[in-house]
């Protein structure tokens, strides 16, 4: 199989709502009146990314799934995606995999491949995507406001629990390692959320390196500070719901919790006089949200045990260089 | 250096057309009311297509190169780029001249990095550049009609001499290898050529995989043949015109000049009636062009030697997984 049939075969689709998609040198675009593009890359490589023996469908969900997840964050409505791929080589039953988790994803939120790269080498994706939202609407990092709560959607830490495990760094019952690594290996991407949020959330980001690294983000480019509540994020660790995992270390949840990565939620703010309204955007998206603290005027971020002590900070944000 | 430091400090620039840059989830961007968004990735691989020694500023200047090269294909006009970028290592130096190379480009296209990716692994870069093109006016491979003349831009072949010479698959005189390895290490995308010939041309893409190929998807794209006249292009090596290569030899010329790849000229088509036209916009995009054969209705390409009988065709176009 050469490289255009491999093109053609797996990766072709008609379009539907691009001008021009696969096949030409480049794709066509058209933004409707009175919307901006949304654009993000990211780029996933074997070993650092997902292991190489990972299920080539659940690699081409997670593949889109992480990209979606910005445009989630911005409030942005998908449209498109490019797929960039090297390859080691031209393996029909892994294309078929992979395309057939990537197409499926596509499909549920109504973005169509448009165009892309197709080389040998060692295994590696890199998708752009696009999305539209409304001018000026949408979701940055910068508007966080002092007073303002601070929110994540769904549950937290789970991903980097079902890593640890597969790395034999812990051992989890089989029923909670299969729960926990669906987190980690078919992300959800919370679109309706980020749409919903929009004229309500103050700033937004998506978690990928873990919270606080990533609440950083939203500090630093805001010029405000955070305090956080422990009890409520150790309550966000789905796999801790198991009667087996009574026993859980705080230490372990803090860290999964508090800088887990790979959860692909999103960390948004909000005014105080806001929450109804967040409350109705999660439900009118089907889904949770929890406030787990308040942005303040003192820079850093401060974690409160139950007990009203601060914890000591002793996680960093992944960094692919450090 | 940590990813953050690195992203600030080499791959941070402010943005001044698109509405939002690097730092935030996604980027923003907003065609002008009556454009067309042209979007286009390529991804460069270690070893595949650059040697692991390669100069990271002239890296840095090709990468760009060969997707502002795709924006010339369609006729569009550059905006804006995403990379997406895997490392080894977080090297100051090798960033800084890779930086430096990138932007140089960048520059003299007035096209700004809004976004992108950086992660570690081997060294493997992807680029998504956007572009404007004024509605329904892209260049596209399928509107080729028999009559039309086929053109080039530039020359051709000069790349694939040197890459052989790299590879010790052949000798070159110092003077000329120096000057076919700019062409291999510094191609130059024909952005002017390309937006000069929207209305003009009636089918165009840019070679990169060799003249017989790229043509071949113009062919496929259009439902036509074409014959081409070997005698022209042969005189389109450009290291030809060196005394020292007069003895070259007609099948290697042939071989690099039908089927070289990494030129990243445009071919194009257009009706024989706007000849005049086409020199007009070579003149004024300051671009040689040069006429070098037909579109026929009969299907495949026929290569005519000056003696008039039809080369034997031994050349593919090149195919990663072929």
């Amino acid at each position: 199989m050469g490289e255009f049939e491999l093109i053609r075969k797996f990766f072709q689709r008609p379009v539907r709502r691009s001008p021009l998609g696969v096949g030409d040198d480049c794709a066509l675009l058209a933004p409707a009146p009175g919307m901006q593009l949304a654009v993000s890359s990211d780029m996933l490589v074997e070993g650092r990314h997902f292991f190489a023996d990972v299920n080539p469908q659940l690699l081409g969900h997670k593949a889109l799934a992480v990209n979606l997840s910005d445009l989630a964050a911005c409030g942005a409505r998908p449209l498109a995606f490019t797929l960039a791929l090297s390859l080691p080589r031209a393996d029909a039953a892994w294309c078929q995999a992979f395309s057939d988790g990537l197409f499926a994803l596509a499909a549920q939120h109504d973005c169509e491949l448009v165009g892309g790269d197709t080389t040998q080498g060692p295994l590696n994706l890199c998708i752009t995507v696009f999305g539209e939202v409304p001018t000026g609407q949408a979701l940055l990092r910068s508007g966080a406001q002092v007073g303002d709560d601070i929110w994540v959607s769904g549950t937290l830490g789970d991903a980097r629990l079902a890593l640890d495990a597969l790395l034999r760094q812990h051992a989890l019952p089989p029923a909670v390692l299969a729960q926990a690594r669906q987190r980690l290996e078919q992300p959800t991407p919370r679109l309706a959320l980020g749409q919903a949020l929009r004229g309500i959330a103050s700033s937004c980001l998506d978690v990928s390196d873990g919270l606080l690294g990533d609440l950083g983000h939203i500090l630093d480019a805001s010029g405000v500070g955070a305090c956080i509540d422990a009890n409520i994020t150790r309550g966000l660790l789905h796999a801790r719901r198991h009667p087996l995992m009574a026993a859980l270390a705080t230490t372990r949840i803090d860290a999964c919790t508090l800088a887990g990565g790979d959860d692909y939620e999103l960390c948004f703010t909000a005014p105080a006089s806001a929450q109804t309204a967040v409350r109705e955007a999660a439900q009118q998206s089907a889904t949770p949200v929890t406030c787990i603290g308040r942005i303040e005027a003192q820079r850093g971020v401060r974690v409160i045990a139950p007990g009203g002590q601060q914890l000591p900070l002793r996680f960093a944000a992944f960094d692919h260089f450090a």
